[in-house]
């Protein structure tokens, strides 16, 4: 398997991964486990999708800001783990922020936006385990935020 | 340790697990960790409590929520994991999503529901950590979302 | 790296921990992981930041919140650990709920109290990965909720 090429086919070059804002870092390496920092939908250090799902966000644009998150993510991985992304075994899970309305209920479809392309990405490698909620309010108004763990065993 | 039977000694008797409903999977292992995705009060596929906490949804009927969820959780794992439910050796972490208004502040009540049928199901096994928050929203207007992390060593 | 000695510099003495309020427990162990339950911003036993960011709680009691959760981390991580905090060898990942309003955006910078506060105790070792979001509300009107994973190895 080689995801870049993979990603490549799907039209997307991995970017340069935005530097930490703050004292804590976008990957940690443990053992066999990496845990990934949740990602906003930035591109070139902007947010590109800011608002609430249910007020004004649609569906289609949750769905590409969570791709955009995850292709964040894998920028992420890219420059921190050794061997970059093709070292990565499993994606053993991702964690969907999606910024909603109390109304709003498809949240699940907004995170196919990440999902789709992580299984497009990685193959069976990149079935992972989700969970999505609708959470009041993201950073700098950010209208998804996606975090990740993945094993390199 | 029989959790099976303990469950049937608790009137509950472990369902058939829901299918993914996108690119995502319930289980995944890696190494002796075990990760569930997020699970909704669905029962025979029907979210089974929607609503907002402080908003119609009661204290009990959150609870019943919470538990539901945790057997949801209970199922993906019979299943997905060899020797099913009674090869898990500790529960490390519930994750308690509740669907709730910003006035509510009763989380910690509403997710005993999952944490006490943990305990009576695995016993000192079923001691685990949790994070519990109010959420705006759920997928499909559940009232409560619980995912877990398990050990198999 | 002695961490008790590095939190005295700061002016900080870990306090006793909270016992656990329900049948969950603060912190499990698993091979080198350690997990930490969700902390509130409590002092001797009382949630000391109520509120949510954007309707009332300033940035700076928001940040000092955050502090007071990690601190509370800390502490149950110092009578949960064989060896305590000294023990620790990296600070993997911290999960900062934020209780904020829909347009709320500085979600960042009131985590930064408990990020800063990680590398002025661990150094190198308290570089973490991190997901902040703002949720509805959290239990017993926290405005802020802080988990923990560490690793041993």
């Amino acid at each position: 398997m080689n995801v870049i090429e993979r990603l490549a086919d799907l039209g997307i070059t991995i970017p340069k991964p935005m530097p930490p804002v703050a004292t804590y870092v976008p990957v940690v390496i443990a053992g066999d486990l990496v845990i990934v920092s949740g990602q906003l939908p930035a591109i070139e250090g902007k947010v590109a999708v800011t608002g609430q799902l249910g007020a004004g966000v649609t569906l289609e644009e949750g769905q590409h800001a969570a791709r955009i998150c995850l292709i964040n993510v894998f920028a992420q991985l890219e420059v921190a783990v050794p061997g970059g992304l093709n070292r990565i075994s499993r994606i053993l899970r991702l964690g969907g922020f999606i910024a909603a309305t109390p109304e709003f209920s498809q949240h699940a479809t907004v995170m196919n936006g990440a999902s789709d392309l992580a299984v497009a990405a990685f193959g069976e490698a990149g079935r992972h385990t989700r969970s999505t909620i609708g959470v009041a309010s993201l950073p700098l108004d950010a209208a998804v935020e996606v975090e990740g763990m993945f094993w390199l065993g």
